[in-house]
């Protein structure tokens, strides 16, 4: 179709969309975060409880320091970034998540590596030899930097960054790891995924850090484009270290949340860039093509993990629909939008934020459940457990709600334009 | 019901079911055994392919050494024990199969230290801070020497055992294992079950070695008995180390096809020692109460992991039906039938066997599936992979061929007898 009336229909009914999902999420986000400040809360030792059941109700009381950290960060963005959560209680318990992982979360101090599991009071309960407690660590230290300017947060966030980008750029024999002869040098995309969300994060509103960052934000971004192979027809998980599949399985492996999300990461890097052509890759290899191999066309929902050639995974959860994918599928899609102004992305959005609020939100206690079998029923009634904690869903909420509110602004400034074009004009109107 | 015809009508139809199954499973066994002679063997490097496809085809060549350790094993007891294996096909794989673990199972010999995977050429690619690599390769070689009576196989087997013991029972510092301050001083089952397994296999038809072992024996059985927690109502995964439950998910951690394989390992202890009462105990806490709380009610089929206050785990298989606890079920009810008499545990013989005939076998292309999901579809299509080989159902095939075998002749020596009651001619008869 194209101009006059058709399109302005269009928009009016983009309009519509718009609307309806920014209030839907807006009081979403404000029943999650009430259920974690209701629930989660350690007000004896710090931080936060996050095994809780459907009910909110705790049913153990181990520390995760990703979660740990991850809460922390949550509660300083919104407390930053959203007026209705300028609270007290908010920054308060952010603070004192912050000050029990800088009291508790390393294993051996003044050794930087940090612990995987905590008692409730603080002790190490175990090690994983990888650097993502301590990524979530810097995230929390630099979050509570930006809203307390309190610099021994700032100091700490960026010692450990120094310390994770030695660990992964010149040596990571301080993580513990055995050398092993037949182990492959593979490069996972986690690992840059989180360097770059580091980057954007310290260097937000800080040119000195984001200067000093881009280099690496600019690595990173490399690293992440070596997993698009097979003639840019697959994202893999795992590369060699000079960017070719790996044999067997573990070169196979996919897993298309995580692709969505390295692809808003790597949205965000395009913007900061005004790389146009970028933007429309990612939007291709890292948005388009993840959806369209991980979305079941059976049952609806991402299936978890995938393999490149179609063989079954050997993961025992790979059909099922776990929350995060989906919070990432949201995020994606609607800043794909938001960049390129493309309506089969709205259209996405939609589909699986449709998808996620009948199928892993929860109407009577609150909160998402994070764990579907394939047919999308409940299969785990835990809303926080050792991986699911305050982050996945209230980071979408709360970027949906900005990215909404945005969208639906510049509509009513300029009710006939197509779109927001920060760096892709070309992409935009009535293709 | 009591005494005369009925009895005897009783006796006939368990007749009956004893001659069925033992037809079947014979049947079935030559199937699964023939699937692992086609597809698995590595003529190039000795050893086992385990990841194979729905119809045999291999789709990863790493080799994991628990799997290698296991289908050794499994060749030479099949060899050993019953006369239509005696194949030098068998043998040769075997052999073929303890040489590699002998030239590349340990990381840095001489430590005994094992990999838990190697490349298919047998450098080392991951190593656990655990025992059971070990275990798998003392199973092995114990077996290896049984069959050939080559003393190098008898030496490895022992040396193991002893490095196996020292790490269980003295300082455990040579796994590689942190200590950390608030890492719980936890036992889990699989430790004394795995040793008491090795007690069995290398005291089997070795007066010398039986006697040698006999304490740790004890020391094992008492370790297991320690799980039987909550007044005696369930068995728990992990206790103490003075045997208390301990906090939290880990503490209430259930696993039901544990529980009954333990069972199975008390009973053949049980016999050793003619101890009737432990007997008896064992069949109602570790086959009977696991039974009938992990017994999925709505769809047949035993639950993978339950909590202890019927709580969700956190597990994100939990209601997933696994091929090797029905494996371990069918045996372990055998078995407890063998041993009492009690026709009540050859209903559930047959009950577990029906379903795991129907729902993971594959008429197909032979061997059985390994996960379905709860409702009982095939929800991976591997018919091995890193966990799953050459070990469970074989094992339950060959051992329950010989029990049934037991069984059958039994009652055609004095078909008015109630059953085969070598410890405990008590809970036999009419009850």
């Amino acid at each position: 179709m194209s101009g006059g009336l058709g399109a302005q229909q269009d928009r009016e009914k983009e309009l519509e969309v718009l609307q309806f999902w920014k209030v839907r999420v807006e009081s979403e986000l404000d029943q999650v975060v009430a259920f974690w400040t209701k629930n989660s809360h350690d007000p004896e030792h710090g931080g936060f409880l996050t095994c809780l059941g459907h009910d909110g109700e705790v049913y153990d009381d181990l520390k995760y320091v990703w979660l740990q950290g991850r809460q922390v960060w949550m509660y300083c963005h919104l407390y930053r970034k959203f007026e209705r959560f300028r609270q007290p209680e908010l920054l308060d318990a952010a603070k004192a998540g912050g000050e029990f992982l800088l009291r508790c979360a390393r294993v051996a101090p003044p050794e930087q590596k940090c612990a995987f599991t905590l008692t409730r009071d603080g002790r190490p309960v175990k090690v994983q030899r990888t650097i993502f407690s301590e990524c979530f660590y810097t995230m929390a230290m630099d979050a509570l930097w930006k809203v307390t300017g309190d610099t021994r947060y700032q100091r700490e966030a960026t010692e450990m960054m120094d310390q994770i980008v030695h660990w992964v750029r010149e040596d990571p024999s301080g993580l513990g790891r055995p050398q092993l002869a037949g182990t492959p040098a593979a490069e996972s995309m986690a690992v840059p995924m989180m360097l770059l969300s580091l980057v954007a994060q310290l260097g937000d509103e800080d040119e000195v850090l984001a200067g000093r960052y881009a280099e690496l934000g600019d690595w990173c971004a490399q690293k992440i484009l070596q997993h698009v192979q097979r003639d840019g027809r697959a994202v893999l998980e795992n590369v060699s270290e000079d960017g070719q599949e790996l044999p067997g399985c573990l070169g196979r492996h996919q897993n298309p949340g995580h692709a969505l999300e390295a692809g808003w990461f790597l949205l965000q890097y395009a913007s900061r860039k005004g790389d146009p052509e970028l933007q429309a890759y990612v939007i291709e290899k890292f948005l388009l093509q993840p959806f369209n191999s991980g979305w079941d066309p059976n049952y609806g929902g991402l299936f978890y993990f995938q393999d490149a050639d179609g063989l079954c995974p050997t993961q025992l959860e790979w059909n099922m629909k776990l929350w995060w994918p989906h919070c990432e599928a949201m995020i994606a899609f609607l800043m794909g939008y938001k960049d390129s102004g493309n309506p089969a992305l709205l259209r996405l959005f939609k589909k699986v934020a449709k998808y996620a609020f009948l199928r892993f939100r929860d109407p009577k206690q609150g909160e998402w459940f994070g764990y579907l079998n394939r047919e999308g029923q409940v299969a785990l009634t835990i809303k926080g457990g050792p991986f699911k904690g305050c982050f996945h869903v209230p980071r979408c909420l709360a970027m949906c709600e900005e990215m909404l509110g945005t969208l639906v602004s510049n509509h009513a400034l300029d009710p006939g334009a197509s779109c927001a074009l920060p760096v892709a004009p070309a992409r935009c109107g009535t293709e």
